[in-house]
């Protein structure tokens, strides 16, 4: 291709180093903004023609030749062109070499500067309300897990040492409102994806009267962007995306750090499903819990992709600068990861299945009822610190003779305490500490069955809106 | 310290090593909190003595004595002790040495572990209000410049290169822009900021009846957090403020390039005043533009504390792990530099000054009216590519004739399109530049008069909220 | 295929789930290693046919099949299937299918982790010595340019602000000096890049008397592992090259924020060739240096993957998890954008032509000489304390009347301080500034020469090795 | 302070702003700096006396006082100035203060620029040998441990599985082997830290003669950098030291992660002093390992920094801009933190106590020699990809009737593979599983003996150098 044949080749005298031109082109991984880009031409022109810009036989041929290069892509029959250099340029070029004269017309009034900013956010608008679906596809999954499992016992850790007995339902509801923080936050970013750059043209707007509300309403935009500067050179809300991706993603993260220490066999809390493990090219005994160690894995990938964009963009003056070309694959893998994991887990979880005797048992070891015997202390008149003390000092008998503290005689406890009478074995059952945690955020059995009818109604609403 | 003295010493048999004791002690750094921590101690208070679990007396002692330790604070006469490991330890163990029994009972039904997570909403919930209120404060001073300075034009960029001209008006607008989204990020962060912990106790509630929704009215939280789990093992939310703090710091330092850039003897378009500037040690001729550059600085090292955060939590196990300890640096730090930033940047700006013929002066080379041009030619009927491809050649024999386009004499302007007509000249004018781009979200000097009387409506509105 | 056809299939009862197969499979990009694993396998056939756990046939058979798969693939005719996992996987597989029995005899005495971080550590030693390659090209490029320019003169700067004059030869070998130590640093890493981790198996070693010694040697390895532990789970030396990596871009990224500034109009520097630049899509008169600007952004890029890389090692327990997988893509795109940008730098700065009226006559603004001034003035007595006043207020003065050091009248110098005489004026030119900085290290135009030259040698030597 | 007070203050007209003055003044934490800036200072004096730029009773005077000023810093009697700026200007005016005129010429020669880059070199040089140190000490640790256990047989892990027996005292050697990488990275780093910036002064050079040989020669430099323009810029050192710290924090966070699953009571692997852990407030049973959760969370701040200087070194143009004001407290706190980190371990390592027959149930558990029963087939001339499925489902046989291995009758063995002989129970015992991995690397005791006996020879020797 001659330099003359570049949309933008009028003032250049030297052809474009061959090399150059593939290290700076794009279309390699932009024409997955081909629909988006269609779509936001079409508005475009509409309103093109509504000026008077465009005739409407003009608009017709250029709407006709837009929808059939749509058909062409999707079927794999385009004929994309690195030197080209984009997805917009690729789709104008086809434009005019099928309906000729008019396509030249389309550009009117935009530079690829508001072109492509528009594009994305089409494209991250679409992304993110998938994106949404899958948490909510997700959450129903631990509702259902933690409605089945509210009565399950389980050790609670901190420190990953055996703290208070809590319940299976409980800790699957912790996911649930992680998620539910983390479809908000995606809501919220929504709201700043959801404006129109487009009319913004190369920085300044145009010297032609652009109807911008009439294109952000085609485009089913908020509005149109208020600045023509800011407008073409900001990407923060993608940034802010990542930011929202990277939460999630710290979430499943955590998820699948408990998931592979709950089915590794010293826990043995869970059993992972065949279908979401491998096996082992050496040892035949192995069944690995792939997905949740991928998912770990894949978060760091996510992260990094924030970062790459908050620094990409950190010392760019106004307006446009090329850097911002590297902003879309950090942005389309951070999109496809998050969908996978997200899937990934929304499949997976509808078959985790808990092994009650071995977390109760688990829960039974490590003196998990102390802070009752303590609240117990406080109940008939004891000051808590003392009470904390004086329960230290039972730990410390059981730990050197081998018992638990409901194994401790009661006679050897009231040398403790003489607070301490017959009805205190009531309190260091599993059940009843439990049980008595059933404040609102507590883990006993009826919280958590409320926390997951309440659950149910609002993932409900939020499906039908 | 004996070990039977620590909080904790019950069980334990042997001292902590002293190094341990240092390295794993929190207070230098968490008893920034104490106003906070002592707040939240007295609504916990309130609600166990609401509950029956205090006594109005020993509440009564225990208020007193809070408010006593918190003026012996704020006096700097409060005896820190990294023994006692943190401000919780140190406030509590305090008090009990001030006011006796009652407060060993102060800590009934709560844990260090929702304490110190309540602690800290209450503290950055306090801080984002007071940067909501900075970022206003700089808008302010934008929007003054935008309306001193909406006729004032100067080049536009892109790639750095003179694109179109615009007015320093429009510019100011488009950073103003980008606070505002700032400010509603924050905003929407702040609400998930909002809720509380308190109740959590260590993981799994307390088996005492607190009153959760109580203590939030107490504190002005929202709600009580939904899972005791979730309360006490996430810190999203602070890492949303981190990425929100990132954001902004972001567009700083995007400001600060173009300050930096705008300052240099190459560009000349402001002046700094002396005030924000330093010198050199060597060459007594230098004046620097210290403050934008501290700030370009300064974004990375919040850059980094949000990676740090993200990274700190990504595979942690629920509930409370030691791991969170190392949250708060990261979090105080973040708010101190956004914060020092943002004072310095709406300080400075009211006394930064244009320097109008300088920017004129530059508008007019480059060939920046070369898009008026082609839409001159649309107007006329040519399509929008080839009007690109006869302006390009214009730019050509400009640059080889050492000639801006408005310096090209008609007829050699006709000669490389018969519909250029003598009017041509009038487009090629800055001023009539950047007249035409009169949409909205435009550089015209009339947009940015009345986007500026928008942005005050708003900021008038949310000063007063 | 059948969970009895997975080559882990033994034990497991239930087909992997179809979406966690593709979300697990590593085939799509771990395909890259193909010629090192296929060397890898060979290396190790012949050291089990040396154990006798091959014959002599069995060896040929496996060498002359590995060897006919090398060639399917790079002719693009292998048949790649993502059930089968991974690059190891179908290899071995295709073996099979080829050669029959033998095939199933390769896997002997090793696992896929060892095999894999073997075949990582091949393929990175290779990049290294190509990148280095790439290094020193563009350091040659920056050699002959520093010294045909060792007398042009340009301003040096600080804060962005004219600080005294340089050379733009001794410019260029401030560039060359960093890329040397990025030199050596990726030396550094490929020491460590370069052991054998084959030989660890899963995690243990082998219950065969594997001889590593031999298998190192064939592979051109230093030497094996000491430890099978380490050797199947660390990645630090993938880490280490990604830091390597960006640093060099880190110093790329500062070429490119000078070219682009030097390349403005304001600036008007360097020019670019229109072969690295490209034109703009709306603004006809627009010539973009889009290298060094894309160079700018791929950087933040390669600063993601050291972060992904390093959080994803973080917190996993050895030996080797699934998170791993998650190394290569990071890896493999850090190599790609590292050589890419090498590339277009060691392409383009053959062709980058300072516009030296331009550079002098910049220079002469922004009172650069006022250090020399002060130099002076200590040369004949004055403390360099009470020099740097003296030439403060001269340059106050200078501001004031708008004109340079060299332009005040003796009388007037004089009078901020009698030490001055006549001769002040040669010290004040911009040739003698920079000739009197002769010492090593300087920017003299002979110091620069001298420096170029010793250069070439280095180059000329590290070429040969 | 009026502005003429400022040392660069003769240009100025206008005081700085007082906020300003705070926020850029950097004296609170580069004071830490001072004993390095008085040794640079001296040797710069030293050189500037034999240029005959000092009297030889200046010298002495500067000396003198510069010792002084040094004492008064150590006694805490300094008094620090924000009004300053920075550690430099504070000993300077102090000096001038104390030993009048001859203070004013110090700063011939040279710029804070040149003077800081000095500074932070001969600090962090320093650093490294300290850290280096703390890296051979914990090493030691492990040594010692590898040999007292080198018989200790535990499971090893794969995806969290159990995978094969390994021995303790093998494990131990891993982290070892990191430490050696660790350690050789650092040698590696301080030889491009070891280059002396001192001459380079403002960015240009000096006009005097400077001795840069024999000032460098004085600070035990090993040589002046070559650049002037590169040795005030660019801070890449650092950068490469924040990425050898974040290798080591990564190794100490796996560690971590280690020792902290290692003492859950899942595991039950080890026991930490109670000197090294804490207790909760609330819940009296607790011992949490509070030093490996620290350690893993302060690494995340560490990577925080790398990240925070590639990102503020990235777009800055020569050469010294304020932004590096920023390098400072990120390399601090990277210092700080490995220090202290490895000193924990290095402090809390020997006391570490494996729960022999905790680890040894927990190998039979889980059909860790699955392997060796494969390689027996092997060595029986089965196929290995067919002697892996007839283990898979030995395993499986295993698994549905509860059995390990080595409990399944020779019969129903024989039943799968008739190549299975009586013999085959010594191959599935844990003892002759790792004794069978005797080869290089191997995890057998006699090879971790040997691999302690090597790694005590390399670690006298580095001691001693």
């Amino acid at each position: 291709m001659s330099i003359q044949q570049k949309p933008w080749g009028g003032r250049f005298e030297e052809a474009t180093d061959a090399f150059v031109e593939a290290f700076t082109a794009s279309v390699d991984f932009d024409k997955r903004l081909a629909p988006h880009d269609i779509r936001g031409s079409i508005a475009h022109a509409t309103m093109l023609e509504r000026l008077g810009l465009l005739t409407g036989e003009e608009l017709r041929a250029i709407v006709g030749g837009l929808e059939a290069i749509g058909a062409e892509i999707e079927a794999g029959e385009f004929p994309w062109s690195v030197r080209l250099e984009d997805v917009h340029m690729n789709i104008e070029a086809r434009l005019t070499e099928r309906i000729g004269e008019a396509g030249k017309k389309l550009h009117t009034g935009r530079s690829r500067n508001d072109q492509v900013a528009t594009d994305v956010r089409l494209y991250l608008r679409a992304e993110i309300d998938r994106i949404c679906g899958l948490i909510l596809r997700l959450q129903t999954a631990l509702v259902d897990l933690a409605e089945r499992e509210a009565d399950t016992i389980m050790p609670g850790f901190t420190h990953l040492q055996v703290a208070q007995p809590i319940t299976f339902g409980h800790h699957m509801m912790a996911w649930y409102e992680m998620l539910a923080r983390d479809y908000d936050r995606l809501r919220d970013c929504r709201k700043r994806v959801n404006v129109m750059p487009l009319g913004a043209a190369a920085l300044a707007g145009s010297s032609f009267p652009l109807d911008r509300d009439y294109t952000a309403a085609l485009l089913d935009f908020s509005r149109p962007a208020a600045n023509s500067l800011d407008a073409v050179s900001d990407r923060d809300f993608a940034i802010e995306f990542a930011a929202c991706a990277s939460l999630v993603l710290m979430h499943l993260s955590r998820f699948s750090e408990e998931l592979i220490l709950w089915t590794s066999a010293q826990f043995g809390f869970v059993d992972l499903p065949d279908a979401f493990c491998t096996g082992s090219s050496i040892m035949p005994q192995k069944k690995n819990p792939d997905v949740p160690e991928l998912v770990r894995g894949k978060s760091a990938r996510v992260f990094g992709h924030l970062f790459a964009l908050l620094t990409l963009m950190k010392s760019q003056p106004l307006a446009y600068n090329k850097d911002n070309q590297e902003d879309k694959e950090p942005l389309f893998d951070t999109v496809d990861t998050l969908s996978g994991c997200l899937r990934a887990f929304a499949d997976m979880m509808p078959h985790v299945r808990p092994n009650r005797p071995a977390m109760y048992a688990s829960a039974r070891k490590g003196y998990a009822t102390a802070t009752d015997l303590a609240d117990y202390l406080v109940r008939r008149g004891t000051a808590f610190r003392d009470a904390h003390e004086i329960v230290g000092k039972a730990v410390r008998l059981g730990i050197e003779t081998g018992r638990d503290l409901a194994d401790i005689p009661l006679e050897e406890l009231r040398s403790l305490s003489a607070a301490i009478g017959p009805d205190v074995y009531a309190v260091l059952t599993l059940e009843g500490s439990v049980a008595a945690r059933s404040h609102v955020g507590g883990t006993a059995p009826e919280c958590v069955r409320k926390a997951a009818v309440e659950a149910r109604v609002r993932l409900l609403g939020l499906r039908e809106s």
